[in-house]
């Protein structure tokens, strides 16, 4: 009932959503962003409930630490929002506009999604960046968050609420689900009326387990295995910083590398180096027959470890006969995520780009710039996964939409 | 079994596709083109047996005529892919391109979808429409028509098969399933592991089917409740060449207008005479209540008729007292397809074409336009009445997506 009710509420304030001007919704996002600093206390108060009980139920410490607040981590947020203000507005935008030979002007404008369902898993970051991406393009979101954040969700939406009233702003506008029921979820899944989008952020069988039971289009976010290959003409100390960075930089997000693949005549002179450079970073390695019979020491990777996502301190490692080995590899591996070629070739390196199947291909740079800030886009809502609609990091133009509007004087068929 | 080779050979063969040239995709075309109308006769001589059968099923007259192929439909289906050759090629464009801060170079360029599972009612005209635009986008295409055309559509299968061939075109690049079970269609809407897209074609039932159980990213093509609503300010002879143009220059289609939404004041001047004009032209009129104090001798609309998409020379008349109650009517009812106010009031249609939510929106025109060659677009895959990737009419680009290529020279975070 709950879900109902306010996707249905959603809904009737989205067509509103969708035409108030950039100045106001600015004004409402430096709003919220005061709010947020000003009743840190109080979000931390209530984080604190969701901390305490996560402690009783055993969590980790490491999703103990995603899911704490401080004021630190409160200013981050408000300063994100901060830096939504100065993005451009992509609402009411012409992207096109042209006359037919009868007259017909046609304009092809941008504007909101609608209502955008967004699922996520613990960081309670992910509910004000939401919130602050949806009332940037227009869009009404309906938040359903995890559980164990529950506490944190409903200060962070009780400020966001607050702050947009004061604006006289449609509370409406930004929703939490707090019926945290695994069935609410199935059930938000299928709401086609109500909802344009779904977004899942989380581990990659949460998000198969989206993708399998929406009936409303799924925006997926994504696993992420990607790959660095060494080519036959790749320079030792870039092969070297690339594959460490793309490794160790941050294991656990989804643009971190989870296997090496390297040329065998370049492994033969240096991939001992890379091993070695490798595990002094305390990088578990993980080696085909080959490179075991390089390297001996090392664990023995078996078929599995080809289409492991570690998103932790291991990569596996494999030599091929040559380029197209590679590609074949990463096509049949990869999850469409973030590939990489370190080569000085440079006919070899376009071999590369135009033939792997992926949201990003990089020559000569780590997948760790696959990323809505470094990228230049500002905030990102996700990473996406799919050929459809979106692909790559997604910033505010995957929030939007378009309508043809066509002015005419009378003109039939 | 047959469904599961099929569309892995198309995997397979699609990443060869997304990088052949422009040329040797339109000689493609050419020679498609040509073969078609060289072996008309051997797809006339199939397409009777599947008459035969129909005829013997007691399949309904204007079915057999819309899978009727004759010498000049052939010559149609060929001329449709000639235009397809002078369309430009979507595929390698760069989008955009920048440079980062860190030397960074990112260019983002079209690229195929990859493989598109189409799955269509009767018409055997899309099984060439739809290899064409694949062709030409360089997409693999796996092709599930309907069992009433399937001799029609082995024929034309066969024919393009051969023409690819000639020029060295697997011809896994086009397939067609022979298995017309009802399962086969279900299996199909959950093979994401081959299919990138599945795009529907047939009846709103059918495309409700599709997106209540793919698992494979849908374009909904669709059910379109076209409204025609006349404001106040509307000139008589204006609102009845464009409400008759849109109910019955061709009724059976998706944008062709089932409602008629009229101004209360106009109504009381001119409704009478506009009703007159469409009973002329053999339009049953179903009115609501205040239309009937009008014109009392029209059937009664029930709630029923505002949900309805006739197809048929019927059309719901409905008397509104201003202008926000038919955009909330037709926000309402609608399938966000195609929505047309007639007006000499410029601030009401500026209101009306910002709050309606559909695809497209017309001031004074007929809702007969959204298509892809009346947008100027070429051939079209559908009209989509989704908001994610594609909204309209959709032509080539909606069956591309794009990746980032990213050059850099040692670049790490």
């Amino acid at each position: 009932m709950e879900l109902e009710i306010k996707a249905k509420k959603a809904k009737e304030v989205a067509r509103k959503l969708g035409v108030i001007d950039t100045k106001l919704k600015n004004k409402a996002l430096i709003n919220i962003s005061e709010q947020l600093v000003q009743q840190a206390d109080y979000v931390i108060k209530e984080n604190k409930r969701d901390l305490e009980k996560g402690r009783e139920l055993g969590t980790s410490q490491a999703l103990l630490d995603r899911l704490l607040l401080t004021k630190e981590r409160i200013e981050d947020m408000a300063e994100g929002l901060r830096l939504l203000v100065e993005l451009p507005d992509p609402i009411g935008e012409t992207i096109d506009v042209w006359e037919r030979p009868n007259g017909l002007k046609i304009n092809k404008m941008r504007v909101p999604l609608g209502v955008i369902g967004m699922i996520y898993e613990a960081r309670p970051n992910v509910t004000i960046d939401a919130a602050g991406l949806a009332l940037k393009t227009g869009n009404a979101v309906v938040l359903r968050g995890s559980s164990s954040a529950l506490h944190s969700n409903k200060a962070l939406v009780h400020v966001i609420q607050d702050a947009l009233e004061q604006l006289n702003i449609s509370k409406d506008s930004v929703q939490l689900i707090e019926d945290t029921n695994r069935e609410t979820v199935e059930k938000m899944l299928k709401l086609n009326d109500y909802l344009d989008v779904v977004i899942p952020r989380g581990g990659a069988q949460f998000i198969q387990y989206v993708v399998n039971n929406a009936t409303v289009p799924v925006l997926e976010t994504g696993a992420g295995n990607c790959h660095v290959y060494v080519d036959k003409a790749a320079d030792i100390e870039m092969a070297k910083q690339i594959t460490i960075n793309a490794k160790t930089h941050r294991p656990s997000v989804c643009n971190a590398a989870e296997t090496l693949l390297v040329q065998k005549d370049w492994a033969s002179d240096y991939l001992p180096e890379l091993i070695k450079a490798l595990r002094e970073k305390n990088v578990e390695c993980r080696g085909c027959e080959r490179t075991l019979s390089l390297v001996p020491d090392i664990i023995k990777a078996t078929p599995v470890d080809w289409e492991t996502e570690y998103l932790d301190y291991i990569i596996a490692i494999k030599i091929v006969e040559n380029i197209d080995e590679a590609i074949e590899h990463i096509n049949r591996y990869g999850t469409k995520h973030s590939e990489v070629i370190v080569t000085n070739d440079k006919k070899n390196a376009e071999r590369f780009l135009q033939l792997i199947d992926a949201a990003v291909v990089y020559h000569n740079a780590s997948t760790r710039f696959t990323d809505g800030y470094e990228f230049g886009f500002g905030a990102e809502i996700g990473i996406s996964t799919q050929k459809l609609h979106a692909r790559g990091p997604m910033g505010l133009p995957a929030l939007t939409s378009y309508k043809y509007i066509i002015y005419g004087n009378g003109q039939i068929r």
